[in-house]
Parts: structure tokens; sequence; C-alpha cells
């Protein structure tokens, strides 16, 4: 790979114009630092395509030039999956210039969009034409839909619409040899081989440039309901989220978690108390949706709630009754990472149990968290209906974030992760592998998978000019 | 490949025991002959292994002993993708001894089986639990699970519940080399580098045989409402699709488009009147359903016909009063194809477009087949709620199945597809490429798909030992 210092990046110049390429120290902190400021890349140049063509010369270009190439969305990685390593003179291929929604069909219910459009840009251009794009996450204000492809990217509907794979009718893709996989359709339906696009989705950038997204649409949700659930000491969540499934009839399109001490750094963080608290066994985050008048939410949201406190799972519940107070539950659930890092920090563990061990992870891990790391404050909460826990383990204050994390990763993580794989879990729900997690992929995954893993990558990318040093 | 008569089999039936492999010509016709009686395969022999670990001996001895393997389910495929191919002395690896439901789990709704495991069984196995497997297909009774996965199966539900690959949370496979890929995890989210079990989904058994199965099951739906509507004279029906996703708040499961034409031949099998009639622009049956009791489906499914008569879309419409009527109901749309059967054969078009272009499609296709093949009797019906149009050409009295089926194939078909994919459609829907289609694949595959599906082919079964000659 090129020299940092000596690399001529005029033929890049050439093609891209002088808005196309940025190379000056101070413009480029943005691309190279991630998310969570772990990590400090570093990149000769930043290059901003405006056209699925300038990609494809991109990549034939760099392969010919010797770069290696990081596509970067809004380089909200928590993973450093977006992030060019110091060393490897890797260039990055910021996709913000191409940031178009392509065109909504409300009658098919699809919507077709370049790859650096942001989500919230999707969202909205599918809101105005009548339809629900579910995809919703944090990060939605700045994440670019071609980094939520590549992260097959979770979020707060999973339990009622999928990840992003699930989502995904069609994509563009620019191969490692600069020729371009295209299958824009939005066909439901599509048996004509090997479904390709898959390949490209979570695979993290590592086998090509995805530039276009057709994903599924639905009918604007007009009506919800929406209520915060105090639970009973040891209220058993899978049982609880399988009666919300049943008695709502799946129209529940978030179950989120919120442990008593991720409240708790909230209150701390708005420096007041909450108007609302957690039972015993925490809270819960409930929300219904739907397209008709004709479903009657708020009845079906009061008998479930009903059967809860029968069952003796729910000590109290509250019903927003405005959107006001609807919003008001929402922020305390959406302001919890913000929360977390006004404390000091946390190191974040990402991990999956299938749903109806979620309760038993929790007591095993917080019991395994307490014997090897006594007094660590844990904030957790998260798409429990999916059995994805964001398990966090609070910096203690005074300590170093950065050295606190090492430790963390190199100790009692493992110890986590342990309790959720002997549950049949994983230590990736929905973050992915990116750079910090590496490891932990050639740690616990089989030989079996890591020889596809590689098989695949060798397969499309034998050059290793996608995004080398992330997942694999 | 080995020569037919003069193959040595001990290996394998000291390796399986005497029910494990069939070589007696009587009893392999089962096995050589595909679902629509279009093609007599042949082969030394039918594998009937017991066990993932029996499945990966014969890979191994095969692998050792030149024969190539064709997996098979249940032998329904209606594109010849389990049909061994003369001449080339494939073995066939039936699953059918492999037909255990592992495990469900009715708090995490889902269930893991072998992939030998009848559709049906598996249906009855969630159901036991409170649970609904939605699967649902004509050939339920017999397909086996593992065809289901290797062609990405559709059928009934798709508008609620997807294809095949949407239900699929695991799978095991044994692959070529005989290494076994093991992830039958019932996580419903695990961002672990590329999600590998894709590959598999829809591969026709040209990648490895899967052996095992972990599904997403979803609440039991113990409430219906059913209706059988009948079109007026042009009736839009993509905006009649998405009102019926909208005033329903997709509780439709089912949305299936019944052409009068097919209705009259299920009458003539019949000899007796159908209690129930098409309008001009033919009949939609449509139903809802619900897992609670909380949910008033019989409003939600009378205020969304009145909004549909009202939109001048539908004349007149039969509420089923009892389960009788329903199923009244349900049989006609069943019968279709043994109705066509009756009159003497169809040649099947499985089309896929855009759900906002089923209308546009029906109205050019049947134009396109009145001028090149006129007086063509047409049998259309299908899920047209997902764009999925089973577009039948009846065979005319006196005229030979196969004679006609080349001349439809050669001829009149490619001016369909074109209309298909002129609309962005496709020429398989959800029927697969198997041996029928491999045509198609290479004459409408534009080079980039199909160098990409040479690439994985080649990386993962580089001897050409899987199910060689269907899709490639």
């Amino acid at each position: 790979m090129s020299d940092l210092s000596s690399s001529d990046l005029s033929p890049f110049r050439d093609l891209l114009g002088e808005g196309g390429l940025i190379t000056d120290a101070g413009s480029l902190i943005r691309y190279t630092h991630d998310q969570r400021a772990l990590m400090q890349g570093q990149t000769p140049g930043v290059l901003r395509p405006r056209s699925t063509e300038e990609v494809r010369e991109i990549v034939r270009l760099a392969a010919r030039l010797g770069f290696g190439l990081v596509p970067q969305g809004g380089n909200t990685s928590y993973v450093g999956g977006a992030t060019p390593e110091p060393g490897r003179g890797q260039l990055v291929v910021a996709l913000e210039r191409m940031n178009q929604v392509r065109s909504v069909d409300p009658m098919g219910f699809t919507l077709a969009c370049d790859a650096g459009t942001i989500l919230a840009d999707a969202q909205a251009a599918a809101e105005a034409s009548g339809c629900l794009l579910p995809l919703s996450l944090g990060a939605e204000g700045s994440c670019r839909l071609g980094g939520n492809v590549g992260t097959n990217a979770g979020g707060l509907q999973v339990l009622r619409y999928g990840m992003t794979r699930d989502l995904v009718l069609g994509l563009e893709v620019v191969l490692p040899d600069g020729s371009l996989f295209s299958d824009m359709r939005t066909l439901r339906k599509n048996n004509i081989g090997y479904d390709l696009k898959q390949l490209f989705i979570g695979a993290e950038g590592t086998l090509g440039i995805v530039t276009g997204v057709v994903l599924k649409l639905w009918p604007a949700q007009t009506r919800r309901a929406t209520a915060w659930m105090q639970l009973t000491a040891g209220a058993p969540i899978p049982e609880i989220a399988a009666l919300v499934r049943r008695e709502t009839a799946d129209l529940a399109s978030t179950f989120e978690l919120i442990s008593a001490s991720s409240l708790e750094l909230v209150a701390d963080m708005r420096g007041a108390e909450l108007g609302l608290a957690a039972g015993p066994g925490g809270a819960v985050l409930l929300e219904l949706s739907a397209s008709s008048q004709r479903i009657p939410l708020d009845d079906i949201l009061l008998g479930t709630l009903e059967a809860l406190i029968e069952a003796g799972h729910v000590e109290d519940a509250v019903l927003a009754q405005s959107e006001r107070q609807r919003r008001e539950m929402w922020l305390i659930r959406e302001t919890i990472p913000e929360a977390e890092k006004h404390a000091g920090g946390s190191v974040k563990l990402d991990i999956a149990v299938p749903t109806s061990a979620v309760s038993a992870f929790l007591t095993r891990a917080g019991a395994v968290v307490e014997v090897q790391a006594p007094g660590t404050r844990l904030s957790f909460y998260g798409h429990v209906g999916d059995g994805n826990i964001h398990f966090n383990l609070m910096v203690p204050p005074g300590r170093d974030r950065i050295g606190f994390t090492g430790e963390v990763e190199e100790g009692v993580a493992h110890a986590v992760y342990a309790v959720a794989i002997d549950l049949g879990g994983s230590f990736s729900a929905e973050y992915g592998i990116g750079r910090f997690k590496r490891d932990l992929l050639s740690r616990y995954g089989d030989p079996t998978r890591l020889a596809l893993l590689g098989a695949l990558k060798q397969a499309i990318d034998p050059q290793g000019l996608m995004n080398a040093g992330a997942m694999i």
C-alpha cells in the first residue's frame, strides 16, 4: 500500500474535481475519527463521488494505483467499521454527495434512493407519500442508508418490521473490479438464482460499495398507543413479550426495556426527578401502532396491560395521554446513550440471546459482573422484544475511559459473552464487527464459518481492496 | 462421472444399511420423475440418510468416488430442481428419513427441525404449541422444509409474513467438502460477519445439502375473517391491494386474485355451478387474521369492503359466515392447479412484477397472448398482493401437452416475459430456476449477475458435486 506522505492523489482530483477530494488535515478529522472516539484513523484523502459512475471510476483507479478503500456513510459506526486504519494508506469513499431519494411508489410501498441518503430524509420522503419507512435508530439524523445496509442496522422497531435486511428489496453495488451489480428492482418475489444482494447486506463494505438501495415501505402508521410499564420484581421478560405479541396481534412496534440504573443516569444528567419510574424489575416502553382508525388501539393496549397486571408481571403503568407525554417517554429511552456519556462513558456490549432467554441472561450476566468486576455500575436497556440487550458497564468515576474499556474487553466482557453464548446467543446483535470486534469474530467464530467468510472475500475481492481491516 | 450400469454403490450400502439405498427400477420412479411429468430423470440409486453425520459421510464418499449428488425433499419442484439428469450418473440424496421436529419454543416463537420434515408436520407442531408457522402452499402435505429453503418457497401468506427467506433464523448445511456449517441459533439479531445462511436459501441445493432449519413462528391466529370479492370491470388491483393494506392495518394475510377463466375451469371439473362468481374484473379471496379477540376483525373487514365498494372497485362481496363457507372459498382457490390439469394441462408462467404494476401486466400480457397465440385459453391467478401472478396458458384441446409446452416456451412465453421485464419484473417469482428455466437465467441474467453466481459456485463447490445442471 502507498506511503501516506508521498501519495499522489491528482488522478482522483482530475476525476472528481476540486470538491471531490479532501486532503487538508483539519477537514479530514470528521472522516478519520470514529463515533465513539476510540480510534484515531488516518487517510491520505477523502473521495466524494457524485454518481455511481464516479464510484466505478474511483474503484478502478484505486485498484490500479494500489490504494485500499474505506466506504463511509454517516460515520456513526460503534465498532470502527468506517475508520481508515493508520498505516494502511486507505482512501475514504464518502457517499455524502450521493444523497437523493430516487423514487417513492406509495401504491407498491417501495422507496429507491442513493446510498448516501440520510435515513431521516428517506423516512421523511416516505412520510410525504403516506408511507412508513420503519427503520429507526438513534443516529437516524446523520447515518446514511448505505451504512445501514452495510451493517444490517437494527434499531427500535425490529420487533415488528425486522432488521435492515428484511427491508431491502434491491441494491446497486460497485464491485471491487469496478463492475456494477445492479438489482434495483422493487419486487417482493424474485427467485432467479442466488440472492446476491444478501451478500452485501451486513458485509460492512468489504465486498463492494453500495451505491443505491430499494426499501420496502408500509402504510403510514396514523394511530399510536404508548405505555410505560413498571415491572414487578423478577417479572419474566420473555413471558411478558410473548403475551404482548399475542394480545396485541403483533401490532406492537416497540418493546424496549429500560433498567432502573439507566433511568438513574438520565435523571442524574437532567439534575431533576423524572416523571416516570422503573419498577423493581425495570421499566418497559411499549408502543402499538396501526395504519387504520378501525383498530381500537387504546382498548387493545388497556386490555393487554390489564392482562399483564393480573399475571403479576406489571405493578403499574402509565398510558401516554398526549403526544407530549409520548415524546417524554421516548426521550427518556433515547437519552440513555447521552446520559452514559455524561456520567463518564460506558463500555458497550451489544448482546443477543434468544428472546426466551432474556431474563436468564440478565440474571446470570449481572452476577458475573458482580463477581469479576465488583462495584461496576451497569446500564442495560434495549430491544428485548428481539432478544437484543445493550449491556453496558459504566466507567468508574476517576478512571480513564480508554484504559477501562481495554480492561473490560480483555476481561469481564468475555465472561458476559460466555453467558450469552451458553444461552445460544451472540456477542454482536446489531453493531457488527468493524475493527473493534475483529478479534471476537476469530475467537468465537467456528472454523467452518470463518473458512466460508474467507472464501467469499477471496472470491469477490481477491485483491483485498475493500475496507481491509474491517471484519476480517 | 460414473457409467450408470457399472456403478458400484456398495460403499453407500455399507454406510447406510439396506433401507438406506434404493436401486430397483420400480422404486426409483418416484424419485426420478418430476412433479409436472415433464422430465424423465435417471439415477443409479437413491440414498436415504438418517442423520446429518450420514449426510456428511455421503458427501465425502461421493466426492471420492466421483458421483454427483441431487438433494431431494418432497420432489414437488415445478422446475425440475430435484430431478437427477439422464447421463450424469447423479445419486439422489432423499432427506425423507430426517423428518423430525427438533424443538419448539412457544415463548421465543421459534421451531427447529430436520430438513426432511414435511411442511404440514412442522405447521402442526407449531400449532400444538399455540403458534403459527405461516409458510403455506399447495404442496404442504408432501413438500419438505429443506426444499422450501432451497427454493425460497413463497405461497399463500407472503403478503404478511414474507418468503421462506424471511422466516429462516438458522440453518445447518453439509458443504461440498463434507464440512458442516452449523448455525441453528434461534436469534432474531446476530451481526457477526456475512450472513452465510442466506447463501443457501434459494440456492436449490447447488452449494450444499441443508439438513436442519430454524424458523420464526408467530402467535397462533385464533381469529379470521374471510371475504370473496367480485371486482368491477377494470378495477385497479394495485390500488385495491394498497387500500386493503391501509384499512386492515396489514392484518390481511391473503390477497389472492382468481380470474373468471380459472373459476370456469374449477366449475368445469366439478361439473356444477359454483356458489361463488367472479365479477368482470375477476375475484379476490381476502383473509384477515389475528391472534387476539381484542381485534374486531369482522368490523375491519366490513369497513374495508364498504370502502372498496364506495371507490367503485368491488361490485359485490360475500363474507364467510362459517368455517364451512370459508373452506369452500379456499377450496376453489386451491383447486385451480388440479382443474387446469383436468382440462388438459397448462404451461405455467410464474411472473413477478412490482405490486403496483399488476393490472398493467395483466392487460398487456393478455393482449400479447391474443396476438401471438390467438384463441389460447388463459388461467391466471395468484398472490397479486405480492406482485406474483401465475399466468398460465391452457393446452388447447387435442394438442399434445409436452409439444405445446415447448412451443410456448420457445415463443409466446418470451413475449410475456418481455412485458414483465419491461415493468421491472421477473420470469420467476417463486418457482425458481431448476432445470427447466436454466436457459432463461442465462438469457435474461445480466453478465455481472451471472459472473457473481459462477464465482460463488466455484468458491463453495469447485468440483461441481452439488445438483449439477440445476440453475447453472
